[in-house]
């Protein structure tokens, strides 16, 4: 199709050439992402699946915006997207506008990009190989309209293979957050990925143990399901901080599961994000 | 470097053209994997990371070689395996022949191959695009010299990415197990996994819940850790049959963190194993 010399490519509102549109003050350019004015990149990485990195990418991002901040998340896990589900958050209604795709908004504001949102049902699959994957994680950082933020936390999938990879090549990563749990084997695979950021020049902010420990609901006693904490010395082997050690919450695995991450809070979350978004300057 | 005419290309110590060697009968030939003889391929599969994938594959496998089976295990994990930290197999002295790469051994005489032992360290990570993840996973099948299995167990990573596809189209995979845990959001990933399946025509056997209750040792009371188990309801919504659904064991955690999955046993574990392996006539 022929364009439209009529119309200002722009605002797609009015003449070329002379748009005299109020909210048209930029250059016929493509204006894919160039609004965009995100100050801090986060990522939160661990090697190892299930640890849960999607949850503290989560109460980080609830734990900003609840301090004023404008954040945003990426969630660059395509082909196993779980952002939108614990924010509550349903596809298919996604627009775009010359200046891109228009991310989804929480509850409490907080702007969401993910592959879930994309598809006609949250359980269809994504068969994609690699380099289509990273190509999809860039899309989502250049091509979105994310517009002012203060923090994008970008959640990664599990590996060190291409989207970790693209993230860390492609994104100005200001730190990454090593997610662990006090299994042996997961920190030998977590290790993995501190090894990774490392060789890639990626500073690491510090880690964060989850599911350190938890209470039993019916005598109260502390269970150490996943094995002994030594979140310390983990921390130390990796000479990495420790961020924190957080608990086992059944309360926080129901509320994702409903949609209602954001409805959740703890000290020790608080924390977190103090150290995270106030202590360190980020 | 032209070819050395005085050597067999099969056994590389005798004359060509009329080798005499007792250990050569063979043609010359590119001998790569040309002595496998494989009975059956099941892949351990869950779309979701940390549900268990490993450990259902581990145990299966000690399961199967316990009951006489001979049993191998490829992990296609590359940038997260963990199987030979479970079964306490140290890399670093892996050995070729013409016929292929031999593989590690456990102590209860189950064939392993996994990328952890290539490398001079188990913490160090395999930081590559996925076609070459998926080209390492096709040469530990056809490159290593598994020789006779009545079992080859593939334990998948994560997502349904390159490796997945790659295992589905290239080996010929007679099943696969899909590991679940009760959380919803998990659930919702693991129907990616069983889609994916069903798109490439590959047989699902069933499902494994893992982690569907825990006892806390101190008061013996069940607890629901993960959420309610709905193993049940999910096996059916996904049209597959509901092969075991198991408690979690902080023993079973403790004893891989110290490479000894083969010490471990249950009653759970064995009827999966039986299913699997008699039941289903796999």
């Amino acid at each position: 199709m022929a364009e439209d010399k009529t119309k200002c490519q722009t605002c797609s509102q009015n003449q070329a050439g002379g748009c005299a549109s109020e909210s048209c003050t930029l250059p016929e350019q493509n204006l894919l992402g160039k609004l965009n004015k995100i100050k801090r990149v986060i990522a939160v990485m661990s090697g190892k699946g299930g640890v849960g990195k999607s949850t503290i990418t989560g109460l980080l991002a609830v734990g900003m915006n609840q301090l004023g901040y404008k954040v945003g998340v990426l969630d660059a896990d395509i082909t196993g997207p779980t952002i939108p589900r614990i924010f509550g958050v349903k596809g298919g209604n996604l627009k775009a506008t010359d200046y891109g795709i228009i991310p989804s908004t929480t509850e409490q504001g907080i702007k969401i990009m993910s592959v879930n949102l994309l598809l006609p049902n949250e359980d269809e699959p994504v068969i994609w190989r690699g380099p289509v994957l990273a190509g999809m994680v860039k899309q989502f950082w250049g091509e979105t309209d994310w517009r002012d933020l203060d923090y994008l936390l970008v959640d990664l999938p599990p590996g060190t293979g291409d989207v970790p990879l693209t993230v860390m090549q492609s994104l100005p990563v200001d730190g990454i957050v090593v997610v662990s749990s006090p299994q042996e084997l997961v920190l030998m695979v977590v290790k993995k990925a501190v090894k990774m950021a490392n060789k890639l020049n990626i500073p690491v902010l510090g880690l964060v143990e989850n599911m350190s420990y938890a209470s039993c609901p019916h005598c109260d006693e502390k269970l150490e399901l996943f094995g002994v904490s030594h979140a310390d010395e983990a921390a130390q082997q990796m000479d990495i901080p420790l961020l924190a050690a957080l608990g086992w919450d059944p309360q926080l695995s129901r509320m994702m599961d409903e949609g209602k991450i954001e409805g959740y809070s703890s000290e020790e979350v608080t924390n977190l994000v103090k150290i995270l978004a106030d202590g360190q300057g980020l």
